[in-house]
């Protein structure tokens, strides 16, 4: 098995060589950039783990490793329109170096571009692994869809939230394991409980990523702590507080989110104190070892080598830092 | 043979009985919507009659040709955000009537769907006629590409203005009708003559819709005569009146383009007779003319039942009102 540093510098070798048309350079230019910008091209070193777990080549993997790579910076470049943000990765966006129109026209090019990198497997598998990332391109535009709309609502229920992350962030995950296996050569059933490690721990991840924002050490977390808290962002904590708090504690936090001037740290120390009064990082843990365990009894029930098996225990454990 | 009306009223059912996810409502809602706007159904209905010529059955085409339709106003929708267009066949646009963010994310949605439906074909197929929609798909974002960067430049060659009309509006032309031979059973020579009588057939069109805003029968033209020439749209005759002016009758067009304010009947009067001192229209018609030429020879080479190139004629005749 390739260690992950391996298998992620496929993928940025598979990016440098990718072979974009060159005009109009206008609709091009941006996709090489923003593929330039790096990142831990997480979701295609996953595709081609899953293709050497089962006994796959990584070389027939890398076109659609690439593909989704392709991908997720296509919704990273639509994304950074809808939420007018003016940098990814410390660069300065697309959409604001050359105008929204070029950012949306690019990454419909490169939505495009992903089904054509997609197809670059062998004719019996075509269909299979497109009907994959049918569904997963489908499911992540929904993901993006509910996450704005829950902006506007002042209600939002904790499981409405994890239908959310799911789509919008862990079929993602899901769905380049499921193609990954597919590839390598897995029968459907373990491509299928492989698609469900991946969207389980996906939850489980993005839960975790919730906890870390309120109780993360400043120095590992690499955000600022209490950002979530600062700017009203509906996690799983706040909706679940939200849910809880009676009383006082309801007022109290429904004054601090109406608040439009206020100290920073004041609000971060006061709303972590009702979390605390609550539990709720208590049960938020609890959230999330309930989604890890469903992930790695997902694992458990792969036809797979035990060793291979373990590799992704491992890798698991490398994004969760867990309690027990 | 069908008749084009039976065609289209195919794809209008299939476009009614489309069954869309009915979660985010946000999501699919303007998808639905931007399709009950209507419209000739002109692309899908070429598909259909492509795969009739060759002897198929089109109800084995209907999903392929709504995913030409989908597709269709994907580039509709994210077109119109990109135009700032507030109205779409007189209605409101999904852009102006629940936001730009939806308009992206729901023209994503809308991609991602014409693949769903494009792959529903025979397996033996699913390659060739998903390689030619890729094809097509990354043909009209550049033409798009290439009509935008137009807007900014201040000089376009004749040759430019024909690649970029090609792509934005003859391949998808070509496309729907390359696809439906291949499902129809044409062999690959075959349909690729049919993907050139659609593409050279469509560039033919676009030529006689620039002349027609000039010198069309305002009775029958369906728009205000002269709204290329008030807005500056740098068509055909434009460009080549650009080329072939000189001296005064230069200075002369270059100030009406310069001009800020003015009255729109005097534009269109004084710039139409500098495109007649010049010959624009015989120029325009003879372009025209030779794209239709190539068309039909293209036609002419394909191993069809005459009867049936027969149709394709009448259809094209239909859409060009040629001189001889």
């Amino acid at each position: 098995m390739k260690h992950l540093k391996e298998l992620q510098s496929i993928i940025g070798e598979a990016v440098n060589k990718l072979d974009l048309p060159a005009n109009p350079d206008t609709l091009y230019e941006p996709v090489s950039y923003i593929l330039s910008l790096g990142g831990k091209r997480m979701r295609p070193a996953l595709l081609l783990m899953a293709c050497e777990l089962f006994g796959g080549d990584v070389n027939a993997a890398s076109s659609p490793a690439l593909a989704i790579e392709v991908f997720h910076n296509f919704t990273l470049m639509h994304d950074d329109i809808m939420d007018n943000a003016p940098l990814r990765r410390g660069k300065i966006t697309v959409h604001e170096r050359w105008g929204h129109n070029t950012g949306i026209l690019s990454g419909d090019a490169m939505l495009v571009l992903s089904y054509q990198l997609m197809m670059k497997v062998e004719d019996h598998l075509l269909r299979e692994v497109l009907d994959v990332f049918n569904k997963t391109a489908l499911g992540v535009c929904e993901g993006q869809q509910l996450d704005m709309d829950f902006e506007q609502r002042t209600e939002v229920h904790v499981d409405e939230y994890l239908e959310m992350i799911r789509l919008k962030t862990s079929v993602l995950l899901g769905g380049a394991l499921k193609i990954g296996a597919l590839i390598g050569g897995a029968e459907m059933q373990d491509a299928e409980l492989l698609y469900n490690f991946g969207e389980y721990l996906g939850i489980a991840f993005q839960l975790q990523d919730d906890i870390l924002d309120v109780y993360g050490d400043p120095d590992k977390f690499g955000k600022q702590v209490g950002g979530d808290i600062i700017s009203n962002k509906k996690t799983w904590l706040l909706i679940r507080a939200l849910e809880l708090a009676v009383g006082s504690q309801k007022t109290e936090l429904d004054n601090w989110i109406a608040l439009k001037e206020f100290d920073n740290t004041e609000k971060v120390a006061a709303v972590t104190k009702i979390y605390d009064e609550l539990n709720i990082r208590q049960f938020a843990e609890q959230a999330m070892e309930a989604f890890a365990d469903k992930a790695f009894m997902a694992l458990d029930a792969i036809n797979l080598l035990e060793a291979h098996k373990q590799y992704l225990r491992n890798f698991a454990d490398g994004l969760l830092v867990r309690e027990n």
